[in-house]
């Protein structure tokens, strides 16, 4: 939510969580000879990178500097919106090519253990011509494979530009999705044993969590989806033909995950309807209990409440066989409501 | 609604509600420069400004006096449909492009704290080649952050044309949105928690209420996602090229609170499943506990009711053990069925 | 529904009910100078007035008299398909370019008070070059303000050509769509007063008949969308400029229409989900007094029935004591249950 | 269903189901001077006709004799799949202009008088410059008025080329819906009033079958539309600018079937909900009948059962006016208790 | 899902069950004259038919030998990310086009009779000017018909290129699920019979898999269609003139498909509510029972302990004709209760 209500456009206000440590900056320079990584103190340093004809990797982790992000704005050309949308961290993924650069947003998501929520964070990503400028919100693991494959010179990274880079990065992204969705598959494979064996009041709560996510994965996944196509079909320069064809692979990866979103939700929502059937199903078992019980010995106590009366003229009373007679009676109405009540299938 | 059945078009009739209050009018003139701001008394006060070349905004403050519209209208070349818009206050937000001039219809909307509604007002935006008019049904001070802006020549709103001007106007409507986006976040957390804890009747009234706000809210933001593209992806000439890109974020503000209400629906929905299967819920515990009394009870009662009858030849009767016999026999009939229902998971 | 089975297409059939009245046919011509307004009696009456330069407005009321209509649509050189259409009046809204003429369809909608119904009726219109024909299935009084604008020269109708007549036609069957739509929503207040104070069985039923309703408003007024954007938008040389700026004014109301309409569709689906909430809750209410009332006597009166045994030996009979202390724990059970019961909620 | 599974396409294999009489074949030809009829034993016979400049329409009854299907599509230069597609009857409706030819394939509805379900026949077009063929599964008479305006020259059949007889062909079909609809529109109204009288546990079933039939329509209809859509919009110069208005006509039909066919499953799915809430309904008066008689009674049979107590010292017991007052205090209980259930509604 | 976090894209890594057998690759050389198959030792002896100008089809059946896969990729210029996607079989179905070959993606089902399950296996098909390249998990017969073809010269497969060969796999792939289609509209009538006759706590169950097949069968197929459609009406050179009415046919299937499956979507939503209205019916046929066993008993019970107290002044008991007539009162009340539930329809 852009917290900026009165303030001019433009005006750089980092929303999400101050943070004490200070902004870590890298900077990874190479080109298919050479690699020169470096953890960046001063911002300035990073600012001779630019004009190298290398491709420039420049990573920023946390945006509770905002003055950093305005630095490297000016120096980079950068329009102030894209520096507050930066900052927004409750930004929609988008694509905007401002033909000097691109301006990538995208969702990572972690799934937290301890919690066991799925947490969203921002990452966004500027495309130049030879640079590729990232943001994340909080360290994260989930570059590392891209520095270890440019350090070692693994797969094409090293012979490949900047665009090639600014791919692997979201394509990591996306690639970490299918494993939050496999976490997910399994927690909703848990809850659909527990809706069989024994459904309890929790499992709605569980159901109304697993779909509240699935809302909000929805939210962070589904308009990547058009970003990414923006980039793979979109006509900017600064994108090749050889890494469109890559960019269309993540754009399948894309569809593949709101597929699955889709079919958990179909899941799910099919689990409530088996949640409330299954309330009824035992109100129904409940009922039958309490009918038989009161259906077998209501008309049964009645009876002996006919011969707990007083009158002085009740012959019957008399007689040495009509206890045994009653007695008898009463059995004879109890198995023939017990057979009754199995003919109907409720015994 | 346009109340003037058999009226001709163009009729001006000021369809909310009547105000004793003068009409407020002011004008505000600027260029990078200089600026003049002027509370106006006379209406014919405002033309002059018209053919300079600085740019002027014209605020009208209520709309209950239609014959000051008019004459704004007519010095202004306004389009008569324009003007029946701009008093018709059930408008639905549009952006219409007349080449002279840009007519946009918002609704602002108000969080009445001492209803706990959410009020929602009309906002008419003329931007023409170096003025903006704008209406508002009554006075507000969402806009006075821009005058500041103006005055104090804040960021770069004087250094830009009407146009911006026009943008920072809706930017600052759709900001707005957000405050009251989480105002209704929160009544939506309060009434998650009342739902988990203990659900009244009144819990369904309020739903119910939340639904239809939501559903008021859909209405008055939707329409202006069309608007606010077709004046960043339009082609006008009245708009340039840098407020565009604005016009863009102002778009991508308005989709994503359209994300925000469609994710609120989905949950308030969802919480009326949870509402009405806890009424299910509380239906079986009341059952259960009728079942296990009644249970209980009836074939206990039975039994006492056999030894109340009057028979002369009861044998047991007269044993001395009976008594305490078949009150053995009770308590054991009573545990086994308290076993039986601990077993089924009913106690 | 075209009844016309096996029958060559272009047979002219009404499809409506019969009437005994003769066709009522009255023509107004005009031009800025001039009006002349005449009831006619003989349908070749009407035939100079098409290559007169002047406006010329033919009403027909009543579609009884095939005939009357076949004339008028060899005299003006109709399409037999358009005849066709004219008279089955179970037609969708629609619009036709012919080039020589264009064709609406459009369905008015009359609330009868007797019936408590909305009921629809169909209106065409063809427009050429310099005349106007309506054909209207009873004689109606909502096209009068149009004459009486005509007759005494009120706004600008006078002035312009017969794209602005046909224009202020259709405006006048949209506007009257709001009266419509009010009318609706105060039967929806009411509902929802009655379903908050004291839902009954029948609330059920106006439910269903609101939602009922809504259905039929919805398909008179869906596809008018479609006709008047392709009048305002389309290329015909019928329409002026200046009209079509008219007709996007109903455009905008036809879109206004539908908005209500599904707002009011989401509010009556909404109202069902609380009358079905509000039988469960008076169910579970039902069930709390049957379950406190069986819970708090079963026992008791299984205590007094063991009392009520006739055993010999049941030594607590013989003490004076006994009663009292049987009553007083009658008494000490009664109101534990009531004290458990209250802290349960249910009392 | 292709069931050719593992067959080379275009193998010829009849779909439905096999009859014992021949194919019957008819020809009429005809120009607008001349009219000539044959019924055709040997296929070679119709050979001759293809190259006469008289419209030619051969009717094909019967799809059995896949032999014959195929010398029709040598002869007339039909690609194999179209023949395939003749002969597999659960084809979707649909149209594809090979050039020299257009195969247009629609569903004819018949409804079952003797098990009250609509059947649905495949009949295929191919449409050449002079000729028309059209498949038919069984002996239909659904196009024999069309064959009587060919034969008494009614209409404006025998003035226009093969186009206009593709166009009545279809336009018969087309119609025929409408009486279809007609007759489940009976339908739906029999259910409705039931339901409001009084709904059985059968009345479910037939809103199911109800649903059913609707789904089934709404596949064999919808199609169409498009099929339709594309003969009246496209560019074949098989179909003249005249018979195109037809089309169009033809068009704004099967729209007008589709929307009928929507609004009835909007009032077949409200069904649903009266149903479903009437149920409840019912449970609802059950439970207070239980509840009344039950809470009446369970206190008075308790106060009861304490005077048949048997303590020796129960003083109330030797009293003359204990026994009424008993009584008459069961009466108050009672009728108190009768007063509150009235209060609360229920009785 | 591509679980290959942190791997570089055109890693190769075989994503499915690992097999033990050897990867089984057959060449099938063909054209009008002649016809040469082999079964493949060694990958490198299908290198030399690339050249050749008669069609090849290479056949690959299992994926657990990335090697393979990469070699072949490597000698016929497949890019390294189609042969991820050939080793990924959790890909949607596709088409893409790469100018010297044409990739496409697609479902095979197949239904295993032991679990009662259907199964989707991967099939990748590569489409070379004179090449066509399978893949397949598992061996599988689906495609031995067009073996078959092409060994008897049956239709015209021998007469044509590579692409209608490409054609034919993708024809009995779909085709195949038609069969799988009848396999479920089977389960479906069971069901539904099941349903009527006698619905237990199992159908729920079997009715959510039903749907959880249903949504798994449609992501399968859905995305087929768009593929099929990129094919019949791409540019590729690849794709003959001739082979893409074939494809359109092709495309047709998918659709009724497609089609198909929904209507079972819209069938199997409908027996859920049959079934909740089922279990709603039959307790209250539960509550019926209760309510008329105990609306009969409870007050006679209650008249029997009046008679049942002790009190000494109770004159009733000492007449003679006292018991008879209290028993006459009972089956009074008895049968004028009988009497009013029978009129209420609940007996």
């Amino acid at each position: 939510m852009p917290r900026k209500e009165g303030l001019p456009p433009g005006t750089l206000v980092f929303t999400g969580e101050k943070r004490a440590e200070k902004v870590g900056i890298t900077v990874i320079d190479y080109d298919k000879d050479k690699c020169y990584k470096k953890k960046i103190e001063e911002i300035d340093e990073i600012f001779p990178f630019k004009d190298e004809p290398t491709v420039t990797w420049i990573n920023v982790n946390g945006l509770h500097q905002p003055e950093i992000i305005e630095k490297i704005g000016k120096h980079f050309g950068l329009h102030p919106l894209v520096l507050e949308d930066i900052l927004n961290t409750e930004q929609r993924p988008k694509m905007e090519d401002f033909e000097d650069y691109i301006f990538v947003v995208l969702k990572m998501l972690r799934h937290d253990e301890k919690e066991g929520e799925t947490r969203s964070e921002q990452v966004s990503i500027i495309l130049g011509p030879n640079f590729v400028i990232s943001f994340q919100e909080t360290v994260g693991d989930i570059f590392d494979p891209i520095r270890e494959r440019i350090r070692n010179n693994k797969g094409r990274i090293r012979k490949m530009g900047a665009d090639y880079l600014a791919y692997a990065l979201m394509d990591s992204v996306v690639d970490h999705y299918f494993t939050i969705l496999e976490k997910f598959g399994e927690g909703v494979e848990v809850l659909e044993e527990e809706l069989v064996s024994e459904p309890t009041t929790q499992t709605l709560q569980v159901i109304h969590n697993l779909k509240r996510e699935l809302i909000s994965l929805r939210k962070s996944v589904w308009p990547l989806r058009e970003a990414v196509n923006g980039l793979a079909r979109g006509e900017s320069s600064l994108v090749g033909e050889a890494t469109r064809l890559f960019l269309r692979d993540v754009y399948d990866h894309t569809i593949q995950v709101i597929d699955t979103i889709e079919t958990y939700r179909d899941m799910v929502s099919g689990m409530l309807d088996i949640y409330l059937s299954s309330i009824s199903n035992r109100m129904n078992e409940v009922m039958k209990v309490l009918t038989i019980i009161a259906t077998i010995f209501i008309p049964l106590t009645f009876l002996a409440g006919i011969y707990g009366m007083n009158f002085q003229f009740m012959p019957e009373l008399g007689y040495s066989w009509s206890y045994p007679l009653v007695l008898l009676l009463m059995l004879a109405v109890g198995i023939s409501m017990a057979i009754y009540f199995r003919r109907k299938g409720w015994l």
